[in-house]
């Protein structure tokens, strides 16, 4: 198969197959994002966050259901909760989102923190550019959780929406706190249950008394499975959209966007041309020595350094 | 303040203080854990995970006040969930554990992904040597969620506690396929609610069909909160010690953990010599090349790593 054809002809097949290329470190999905980089941008890429049981793939399951009224092209990148061992990402494709996964306008995907060092964030970067010039109209990406990989993901986001629900305990002020600036839409899901309206208000009161961006996001209450106001939710995720096209954000977005890609890609090919080169051996001695106390690890980590050749290597490479 | 001086003689504000320069990336508080470096490993290091709202904190409190009764010295490093803007962090403290607070033998800090890339790793790294050369006989560090960073953090741990909870939805599927082989001990907390047994059965199952290890963790039901079964989790937090001590898990749990901490490191000193030498300049330059599409992201990585003299930089830092 072509993968490059393929992907250019919209064949899911190929761009299933150029993911997995990706995310297994392959030169060849490299070689053909960047023949293809001049055609991504023209997808919309919405970032679908919030705590576990928060209900995240069934708001993104109801939201492509809407779109694929319209007639766009979606895909879903869903970032499983994941086991740095088994690679995560088991149930996603199978539990998930069935009817959708049937519609030959929709592509679904997987994803799991499989082997490699900070690999999810440069894995799912790529499957986004992949899915960009696969010709989606709309890609979502989904991730649980607030960690640092998670925020690096999101990043990617043309618009954030933050899943809440109600009662999800005393972390809740917590989770608030640390979400407040990266959500572009709050949605309150699960809002036929006690304390709804309560979390809506808190959500609302700590929107109004931060000041840092002249986008006040709002707030919708929505019953994601039952297909309550999830239009609103759409509606409210267009209107950021709008605000985004007609102010700099855009552009200041996507520069963010691009720099937290290419740190990510530099610790990429670092972590890399040592693995390649056989400096595991390397690595294990330093281990070895730290694990006895003759050294230290930041010690072992510059010496480190200082022994591989990692500018020529990745030279070479390319 | 003599920091080291301090720091040996279990001086709190010592400890401090060091962990506030670790995380602001000062040389001093490399320096100081470089020179105390064979005075650590006495510490028992606990890792406390699970979703949001499963009351971790509680759990951890309650743990700390049983040690507390045997005279054991415990600090508590809270990682929280966390902005990336605003650094996180800013509850914890305040919030919870306020008799634990006032307690001369005990330790809380908490901390956020201030600042540094990757850097929620490398400061938690950091501060679990600062507690340990600060004469701590138990660590506990608390993460909320299970992205990378989290599971890097809990990768410093000996033994990881995972709190779960009845009732948290439909993600609790995925969230217990990625956690299986990180938990040491399982904690259903809030066993007092419904469907608690129903989660502890479920936990159980799961647990007896993974047969990657001859160590099968335990369930343990409880309610922190009420202080219900705390001490039978404390025990089985024990019995997972007693197995580590008599094989040679020990050694490969710590052979693991020093891995993930030098490769982080690596990457810390890579993102690091690039913004201290001014070639902020050139990234910038090579994000608005990729912005226009006149380069694509890998490019611009390659680049970026040909032009900075990472290796240089390095060895005259040190």
């Amino acid at each position: 198969m072509d993968i490059k054809a393929g992907l250019l002809k919209g064949d899911k097949r190929a761009a299933a197959r150029l993911i997995t290329l990706a995310e297994n470190g392959d030169e060849e999905a490299v070689r053909i994002i960047r023949e293809c980089y001049h055609l991504t941008g023209k997808a919309r890429i919405i970032g679908i966050t919030g705590p576990p049981g928060a209900g995240k793939s069934t708001v993104t399951d109801r939201l492509a259901k809407l779109l694929r009224m319209q007639d766009k092209k979606v895909s879903i990148i869903a970032v499983d909760p994941t086991s740095p061992f088994t690679g995560g990402a088991i149930l996603g494709d199978r539990v998930r989102m069935n009817d959708l996964s049937t519609d030959p306008g929709v592509f679904i995907r997987s994803m799991g923190t499989r082997g490699a060092l900070g690999g999810l964030s440069k894995a799912a970067h790529d499957a986004v550019r992949i899915l960009d010039i696969f010709g989606s109209d709309y890609i979502f990406i989904e991730t649980v959780g607030v960690g640092q990989s998670e925020v690096d993901i999101v990043k990617l986001a043309d618009t954030v929406v933050m899943v809440m629900v109600p009662g999800l305990g005393d972390d809740i002020q917590a989770i608030k706190a640390g979400i407040m600036e990266i959500g572009d839409v709050f949605s309150v899901n699960k809002s036929d249950r006690e304390g709804a309206e309560r979390t809506a208000v808190e959500l609302e009161m700590m929107l109004d008394f931060n000041k840092s961006s002249d986008f006040r996001p709002e707030v919708i209450n929505i019953v994601a499975r039952d297909n309550q106001n999830v239009d609103k939710l759409l509606e409210a995720i267009e209107k950021h959209w709008e605000y985004l096209c007609t102010k700099s954000n855009y552009q200041d977005r996507k520069r963010n966007s691009i720099h937290t890609e290419i740190i990510s890609l530099i610790n990429q090919y670092i972590i890399t041309s040592i693995q390649k080169n056989n400096h595991s051996n390397l690595i294990q001695s330093m281990v070895e020595k730290v694990l006895k106390k003759e050294l230290d690890p930041y010690s072992a980590a510059i010496e480190i350094l200082q022994s591989v050749p990692i500018i020529t290597t990745v030279q070479h490479d390319n």
